[in-house]
C-alpha cells in the first residue's frame, strides 16, 4: 500500500499524537524501521579472557555476586537487551572458593559447563555437581546458590528466559535468608527419582512441570552417537527430554544437542523461533541469511527467528552444537512455522 | 546489594561494552530505569470525535484501509507501542459503504462493537454481522474483510495480540487476491456448528483451537444477569468460553465481561497479567495503585501487570466492563500469581 | 490355524485345567463361542404399559425405590446384563407424589424424558426440572433424588455407565442420611454458571470434568435445525457439549442427537463403539448387519460394536434419534476405528 | 433396603422377564451373587514344569504357535477368563530354534523375562533381544514375532490388555503375510531414539503414544537402588516411564517395579485397580484381605480391586515385585480411590 499523508491532514495527525494515538494506516503504509535481532557471535577466546579478568575483580570479592558477562545483542539497540529478545545468555565464572549467594526468581535458568569441573549448584536442597559439557536446569522459583570448592575456576554458559518474563512484567526475585541453603538431599536424588529418564518415582516436588535435573555430557553426547539418524538440516539432533511432561525441556525453553558428522553440510531452512547456539565440541560454520559464521568450541552465537540457516563442518572430526530456543512459547501461541529453503549463496561473513 | 564501580575497573567495563557485554553485577546493583506500562485512559467522547474525523479523511477514500486509531501506551516511550506491551487496542470506524480489504495475519484479533450496527466481517467465507456490544473473534491466519452496507458509521474496539506476535518475530501478513472474499456459508454457520455453545458438530475447520464466532451482547450480558454470583474483586465476572478446548477464549487472550452491581465497590487485588478494559455499559471507577480512574461507557483503559486495583460504581445503575488480558500467555509460562490486597487509599487521579 | 488336540496330549490339557490354566493355542485354534451383544429393540408401547403397571405396584409404595425397568440384552446370556456390555438403560417412572430417595454412586447417569413434565432431580443442592425431550446429566458421585410433585406420572429413559464401573470393580454407592437433600441453589444455577454453554464462570464445583446440567429439548433440537449440515451416515448429528473440557459429554459416555430429514436414507458404516439409541421424534428404521429394525418415538434399541448400520426414514416428517455410546472409553484406550461400507441388502428384521 | 416380592406381583415379574427386562428394585433389594475376582497364585515351580512340557509338545512343532499357558482366575467362573477381568497373563516358552509367527492385534502386550536369554521379539522391523528381568512393550497394532536362536528355552511372562479390548468388542487380529517380518532397523534403535529416556529424537513412529521399547533389568532394578525412597505401602516403587507422554507406561496398563528391603513389612491399603504381581527377585509375602500369600521368584499372583493388602519379606535379602495394573483405565474413567488401612490380622492363607 502506497500512501502519503497530504499536508491538509497533518494537523489531524498531530492531534492524534497528542492523544497517544497512532493512525493504523500510517503504520501499514510506512512501516517504521525497528531494531532487529542480529545474528552475532561471541568468541570463546575473548570471553574466556574477560571472564578470567572478571573472576578476580577486587570490587566483587566476598560479595556473593554472580560474575556473569551477559551477551547483549547489538541489533536490538537496547542497552539492557539479552542475547535475543526472549533469552539471555552469559558466560559466568565461579572463582575458586567463591559462593554465589542463594536466591530464587521467576525466570528459569540453565547452565552448560564450558570449562572446569567440581563446582556445584545447590537447588531444592540438593547439590548438582557439574563437569564440562553437563547441563543443569534451574526451574522457575527454585532456590539456588553456586559454589566452587576446587582450586580452579569453573566457567559455564548461564542462560535464562528472563527477557520473556520481563516482557510480561512477571519477574519476581527473592534473596535467601542465608548465604547458602542447607543441603537436605543426597547427591543425585532428583535424577534418581526419574531413573535418569527411564523410571518414575511418585514425583511430589515437581516444580511447574520441570525438575532441577542434570544431563551429563557423556549421556547426552552418547545418545546422539547411539541414535545416529540424520535430520536433513541439523545432523543428529535430540532434545533434552522433559521426563515429567513428555514435552519440551522447560515450559519456556527447548534445549537441544546436535552432532554434525565430519565434513558434512546440512540443508537450509528457517523457522519462527530464535536460537542461542553454543559450540560444545569441534569446529564448524553456519550460514545465516547468506553470511558465513565460523565457530569453534566455546563460541556462542545467535540465530534470529525466520533467518535462513544451514550448518556444516569442514573438519575431519565431528562438531556438536548445544542450543536453546524459545520454541515452546512460539508453539503455545500457535505461531510455529518451518520452511525448507534452497542452499544459500554465501555473500559475506559474521564475526 | 549496594555496589559502586571503582574507578580502577572503568577500563574493564569499557572493554566489555565494546564486546556487546553487560556485566550482570552492574545491572543487579544498579537496576536501570526502564519504560513502564502506564495505567491510562482513552475517553470515548474524544475517541469518537477523532474516529468520525478519520472516517471521512479524503486521502483514505476507496483505499481499502482500516481506519483504526491505535492506542499507544504513553508509559512505554515507544512510538510504535500498543495499548500494553502485549496487546494492541484501537477504535476503528467503518464508514458507510466502505470495505476494509480482505487479508490475513498471524496475529489474532477481536472486535467489540461500541456504536452502530449492521457492519459485518467476512471470515472463512461467512458473514458475521455485528451490533452494539457484540464480540467477534478472528483467530490467527483467518481471511477477513469488513463491510458497512448501512448509511451510518459503525465503530468498534479492535484489539490484537500483535505485539506478542511481533515480540516473537512471528508476524506474517498476506493480502487476499481480491478486495473481498466470497461468501460461501450461511450467516450464523459457525455459531450454529457449536449450538451456540451447547451442542457440538464435528468441527473440521477449527483454526488452532479457536473458531471465528460471535457472542451477542444479549447472550453475554444476559449470562451475567442469569448467573449472579459475585466475585469479591470483579462483581459478576464470566469469560467468553472457548467451546472447542474448554480453555481460554483464544490461545493468547482471555476475554471477560464483568458486571458491577449499582453502588458497589469490589475488594483490591493484583495479578501478573495486564488488562485492557472497555466500559460496555454505565459508569464507574477503578482505583489503580492508589489513583482513581473514573470511566463511562465507551472509555478504554489499561491496567499494568501486578498493579493493585479495585472496581466500583457510585451509580444507581449497574456498570459493565469488557476486558481482554494476556493471561493465557502468562499461564503457559507458569507465571500467574494473584494476591488479595487491602482497600487502597486514593492519592490521586488518572485521566 | 487349524489344530486338533491329539489324544496323546489330553492328559496334559487336563493337568493344565486343574491348575487354572488355558493353553493359548487351543483358544486360538478353536475360539470358543461367546455370548454376543445382540441388536435388539424395546418398544415404547409395551414399555409404557409395563411402566404404568410398575408405577403403582403396592409393594413399592412409600419405599423410596426407583421404579426402573432395566433393559437386559438377550444376546449376553447373563441375567444381570445391561442394555449393552458397557451401559445400562431403563425406562423409569416417577409416580405422582413420589420421591426416589437421595443417594450417590460412582456410576454416572443420564436422564432423557420420554413423557410428562414437572418432575425434577435434585443434584448438588439444585433442582433440575425436566420436560419431554430434556436431557440431564448426573456425574459420578453426585447426590441425587427424584421428585414428582405433579399429578401425572413422568417417564424417562435412565441410563448409566454402571456396567463399565462394575467391570472395573469400582462401584461405590451411598444412601443420603435423609430421604431428600436440601435445596441450596436457585433453579438453573449450574446452567447459568456456564452461560448455557457460551460464557464461563469460575467453576469451583466441577465434578470430575462434568457438571450436572440440563440440555433443553428446544435448545438441542433447535441446534440441529440451525446447523443443518448433513453427515453422510447420521443426518445432522451433534454431540451434547461438555462445556468444561471441550471433550465428550461425560468422561465415559458420548451423548448425541441426530436428525434424519424426511424421506432420507444415510450411508452405511461401522465403528468400534456400541450404542443405545432412543427415538426422540417421528419414526424411521435402521438396518443393522443386514436386518431391518423399524422404530418410532419412544422405542429404545441397541447397536453392537462394529455392526454395519444405516439409518433412514420413509416418513414425510423428520425423525430424531437420541443416542448414548461408550466412545470415550474406546478412544481412551486408543481403539476407535470407523469404516464406510456399501449399502446393505436387507435379509431380515429385528423386533 | 429389605424388600420381598409379594406373590401377587409374580405374574408381573414374569411378564418383565419375558420382555428382557430386569426390575431395578429387585436387583437393589436382593443383589445377585456374582463371580468375583479371586486373589490367587500360580507357582513358578509348577508353571516351569508345565511350560517345559508345553515347549516340546509334538502337535505344536513347526506350527508357529505361541506356547503360552494362560492363567485363568478361578474366581471368575468363566472358562475363558484372564488372570483378572481386565488383564491376561501367561507363562510363555519359546523353544530353541522356534519362531512364533508374526502377527498384530489391537490388544497391547508386555513381556517380562523369567528365565533364559537371547530370544528376541521383532517389532516394527527391530529386534528386541531380551534377558532375564528385562521388560519389553508391544503397543497396540504393532507387528511382532518371536524367535529363539539359542539352544536353551526362554520363558517369559506374557501379559495383555486383551480382556479389556474384548470387553469393548474391539479386538482385531491380523497375521503377517510371511512367517517373520523383515528386520529393517539396527538393534536398540527405538531405545536410542529416546536416549534411553533422557534425550528425545523427533519421534515420527510413535504408536498411540507408546513405543515398543525395552527396559533392561539392570537399569530398572538399578533405578530402585539409586532412588531408595520408601513408599509406606510398597517399598521403593517406580513406574516404567512412558517417555513420550510423561504418563503411564501404556495407555491401558501401568507397569511398576518395587523393592522390599530385607526384613521389611509395608503398611496396608487398598485401591480401585486390580494388579497382576510377579516376583522378580527373592521371596516374600503379601497379606490380601486377611489371607497370607507367600511368594518366591517366578511366582505370579493376583490382587483384586479394593482388596486390602500389604507386602513384606522375612528374608535377609531384598525382594522385588514386578506388577501390571489397569490403573490408567480406572483413572480415565475418574474412578481411582485409595485408602490407607490398619495392619491386618492374618486369618488364613492363599495358595
Amino acid at each position: 500500500m502506497a500512501w502519503t499523508m497530504p499536508e491538509s491532514e497533518r494537523a489531524f495527525h498531530e492531534e492524534l499524537d497528542a492523544e497517544n494515538i497512532n493512525p493504523l494506516w500510517v503504520m501499514h503504509a510506512n512501516p517504521p524501521e525497528r531494531p532487529k535481532l542480529a545474528p552475532y557471535v561471541w568468541r570463546w577466546e575473548r570471553m574466556r579472557e574477560l571472564a578470567m579478568h572478571a573472576g578476580d575483580l577486587p570490587s566483587l570479592r566476598g560479595q556473593g555476586f554472580r560474575r556473569a558477562l551477559t551477551m547483549r545483542n547489538p541489533g536490538l539497540k537496547n542497552p539492557q537487551a539479552g542475547a535475543t529478545k526472549t533469552m539471555s545468555a552469559a558466560v559466568q565464572i565461579v572463582w575458586p572458593g567463591e559462593i554465589a549467594e542463594a536466591h530464587r526468581h521467576t525466570a528459569a535458568a540453565i547452565r552448560f559447563v564450558i570449562e572446569g569441573e567440581g563446582a556445584f549448584t545447590v537447588q531444592g536442597g540438593e547439590r548438582f555437581r557439574m563437569e564440562e559439557g553437563d547441563l543443569t536446569l534451574t526451574p522457575s522459583w527454585v532456590w539456588h546458590d553456586h559454589n566452587n570448592p576446587q582450586d580452579k575456576p569453573v566457567i559455564w554458559l548461564d542462560c535464562l528466559d528472563a527477557p520473556m518474563v520481563g516482557y510480561l512484567d512477571a519477574m519476581f526475585q527473592e534473596p535467601y535468608p542465608e548465604d547458602v541453603q542447607p543441603v537436605t538431599k543426597p547427591n543425585g536424588y532428583t535424577n534418581a527419582a526419574i531413573g535418569n529418564g527411564l523410571m518414575r518415582a511418585n514425583l511430589k516436588d515437581v516444580v511447574g512441570g520441570t525438575l532441577p535435573i542434570t544431563y551429563k555430557w557423556n549421556d547426552a553426547y552418547g545418545a546422539l552417537l547411539g541414535y545416529g539418524e540424520e535430520d536433513p538440516h541439523d545432523g543428529v539432533v535430540m532434545e533434552y527430554a522433559n521426563p515429567v511432561t513428555g514435552g519440551h525441556s522447560m515450559p519456556t525453553l527447548a534445549l537441544k544437542l546436535q552432532r554434525l558428522a565430519p565434513n558434512s553440510h546440512g540443508e537450509a531452512h528457517r523457522h519462527t523461533s530464535s536460537v542461542v547456539y553454543h559450540a560444545a565440541k569441534g569446529e564448524g560454520y553456519s550460514v545465516i541469511d547468506g553470511k558465513r559464521l565460523d565457530w569453534a568450541k566455546g563460541d556462542t552465537f545467535v540465530l534470529p527467528s525466520w533467518a535462513v540457516h544451514e550448518h556444516g563442518t569442514d573438519s575431519s572430526d565431528d562438531a556438536v552444537l548445544f542450543s536453546m530456543s524459545d520454541l515452546p512459547l512460539v508453539e503455545a501461541m500457535g505461531l510455529y512455522r518451518e520452511e525448507a529453503r534452497p542452499r544459500q549463496e554465501v555473500t559475506g561473513a559474521i564475526g
